[in-house]
C-alpha cells in the first residue's frame, strides 16, 4: 500500500498491530510494522520503514506501559531523525495518567513526568477517555501542539442499542456522572451513579444509588476495568438488589490478573470493551473515531 | 544517617540495593531508598526521601533496562523538582551502549536516543567499561557535562593475584586486547588474544592465538557476558587445546537464560564478575572505585 495523499502512514507496534491496521484501514493510508526484536539480554532492536512520508503516526496501546516507553520512544525519535516532519502518538489507552499530584511529599508526579517525556517526541498526541482527576485538559498533561481526547460514549450509545433492550445504566462514581449521561441521554436510557471511597489499590466501598434494580438489566459503565474491585463491588450490591441481568461496558479492558472471573463468579454475564487495550472482550472497534480525528488538522 | 558535609546522598532501586548500599559505605555519605511500588495495571509508583541535599546520586545496574528506564526517569525528574541542584547516575553497567548505528536503514540507533534521554536528567554519569565500539567516547555517547568510563581493570588484577597461581589470560577479540593487557601487564601475566566472528545473536566463531594452552589455568576474561556463546565457544576450543583448568573473569555479569550452566557443562570451573549486575557470581565489589569517582569534582 502506499502512502495516501495526505502523505501519512500508521505504524504498528507488535503488541497492537491489529488495532492499528483497521485504524489505517478507516483512515484509508497506509500501514506499516514497527519491527521490535529483543536481544538476549533484554534491550530492543527497532526499525522503522526506511521510506517515511511528511506524518508518521504510531499507533500503540500504553496498558503495561514500562516495558512499552522505551521501544516506543525509540520509534519516535527515530521517525523525527528518518525525516517525518510531524509524529503523532495513536495511543487509545494512555498511561500515568493518574498520578497527577504528589500524594506524599518526595512522590513522582508520573503524569507530568510521562507527559512531557511524550511531548518531547511526539506533535500530537490523541487518547480516549483518558483518566484524569484534578487535571481537567490532555494538554495539561501532556503539553503538545495538539492534545486530542476523545471519547467511546457516542460508540457505546450505539452498541446499547444494538446489543440491549431497554437497560438501566450505573455509574461507579461521582467522577462518571457526565459520562454515563452522555452515554444513556440520547437513547433516552434511564441511569443513576453509585457514591465509591477508594481505600487502596483493591479495596473500595460503594453505594448504591435509589434506583429499582429489581427485574432489570443493569449495564455498569466505567472507563477502566483494572483491578476490577470497583465493578465488583457494585456486581454484587446489584445481585443484592435483586438486578436479573448483570452487563459489564468499559472503555479499557485492563482487567489485571483474575478480574475477569471474579467479575462473572460475582454474577456478571457479559463484558463488552472497546479494542483500547486488546482484550478477549473487546466488541467496539475505536478505528472509526480515530480515523476521524486523525483527518482533522 | 546524616547527609555528609559534601551533601551528597546515595539513592538506591530495590533492584540494586545493597551494592548502592556498599557505594554509601564507601563514600561515607548517607543512603536512601527510592521506593518503588508497582500498580495492580502495571505502573510505578516512585517516591523519594522528601528532604534531599544539594547533590543526589542515584545508584542502579541498567541490565534488563526496559523495565528500569521509566522507574528512573521518574526518579530523577523528581530529584530535580525537590530541589537537588545536580543529580548523578552511578550506573555500573550501562544500558543500550552497543547499537551505536543504523546497521540496516530504519534502524534506531538506540545508543544516541538513550543517551540523550539520559542526560535530559543527569549532569553526571559514571558507569563501568561500557561496551562502546565506534563511538569511543562516553560523553559521544550520553551528552552529559561529567560522563566517566571507569575501567574493572585494576581490581581484576588485584583479584587475580590473591586468588590465581600464573595463569594464562585470554581476551576473546580485538576489542578486549587494550583491556586484557590492562589487566595481565601490571602483575606480569602472560596473556592472548583471540579472533571474534559474529555471526548472529547467539552464534560466534572463536579462533585461539598461537600460545601453550596445554596444562594451563587460563582466565578468559570479558567486559560482559550475555548469552555466553563467546565465552562458551572459547571454552571449548581452550578444553580442545589442553587447558587443564579454565575460570571466566568478567565486569559485567548479565548471563542470559542458562548461560552459566552451559559454561560450567563446558568446562569452567570458576566464574568471576563485579557487582555491576548482581549475580551469584560476584566477588569484585565495584564500590571503592566508584566511591573515588564520586569524590571528584
Amino acid at each position: 500500500m502506499q502512502p495516501s495523499s495526505r502523505q501519512q502512514m500508521i505504524l504498528g507496534m507488535p503488541s497492537y498491530r491489529e488495532p492499528a491496521q483497521r485504524l489505517a484501514a478507516a483512515a484509508g493510508c497506509a500501514y506499516a510494522d514497527i519491527d521490535v526484536h529483543t536481544f538476549p539480554d533484554g534491550e530492543s532492536r527497532v526499525r522503522l520503514p526506511a521510506q517515511l512520508p511528511e506524518e508518521v503516526v504510531i499507533c500503540i496501546s500504553l496498558d503495561r506501559p514500562n516495558d512499552k516507553l522505551v521501544p516506543l520512544e525509540l520509534a519516535a525519535a527515530t521517525a523525527r531523525e528518518l525525516g517525518a516532519g510531524r509524529v503523532v502518538l495513536v495511543a487509545p489507552y494512555l498511561c500515568y495518567m493518574r498520578q497527577d499530584r504528589a500524594f506524599v511529599p518526595g512522590e513522582a508526579v508520573s503524569q507530568h513526568v510521562i507527559g512531557h517525556a511524550l511531548a518531547r517526541h511526539f506533535d500530537t498526541v490523541i487518547t480516549v477517555d483518558p483518566h484524569l482527576h484534578r487535571v481537567h485538559r490532555l494538554d495539561q498533561a501532556v503539553p503538545v501542539r495538539r492534545a486530542v481526547a476523545l471519547t467511546a460514549a457516542s460508540l457505546m450509545t450505539d452498541w446499547l442499542g444494538a446489543n440491549a433492550n431497554a437497560p438501566l445504566l450505573l455509574g461507579p462514581d461521582a467522577e462518571s456522572a457526565q459520562w454515563v449521561s452522555a452515554i444513556a441521554t440520547p437513547a433516552g436510557l434511564e441511569f443513576g451513579v453509585a457514591h465509591k471511597q477508594r481505600l487502596g489499590d483493591r479495596d473500595v466501598r460503594i453505594t448504591l444509588p435509589s434506583l429499582a434494580f429489581a427485574g432489570r438489566h443493569v449495564v455498569v459503565v466505567d472507563d477502566v476495568a483494572s483491578s476490577g474491585q470497583t465493578l465488583l463491588e457494585a456486581t454484587r450490591l446489584l445481585v443484592a438488589a435483586g438486578a436479573v441481568e448483570i452487563t459489564v461496558l468499559v472503555t479499557h479492558a485492563l482487567f489485571v490478573g483474575d478480574a475477569e472471573q471474579r467479575l462473572r463468579a460475582a454474577g456478571v454475564s457479559g463484558i463488552c470493551s472497546t479494542d483500547s487495550v486488546v482484550h478477549p472482550s473487546n466488541r467496539i472497534a475505536l478505528a472509526p473515531l480515530l480515523a476521524q480525528a486523525l483527518s482533522e488538522p
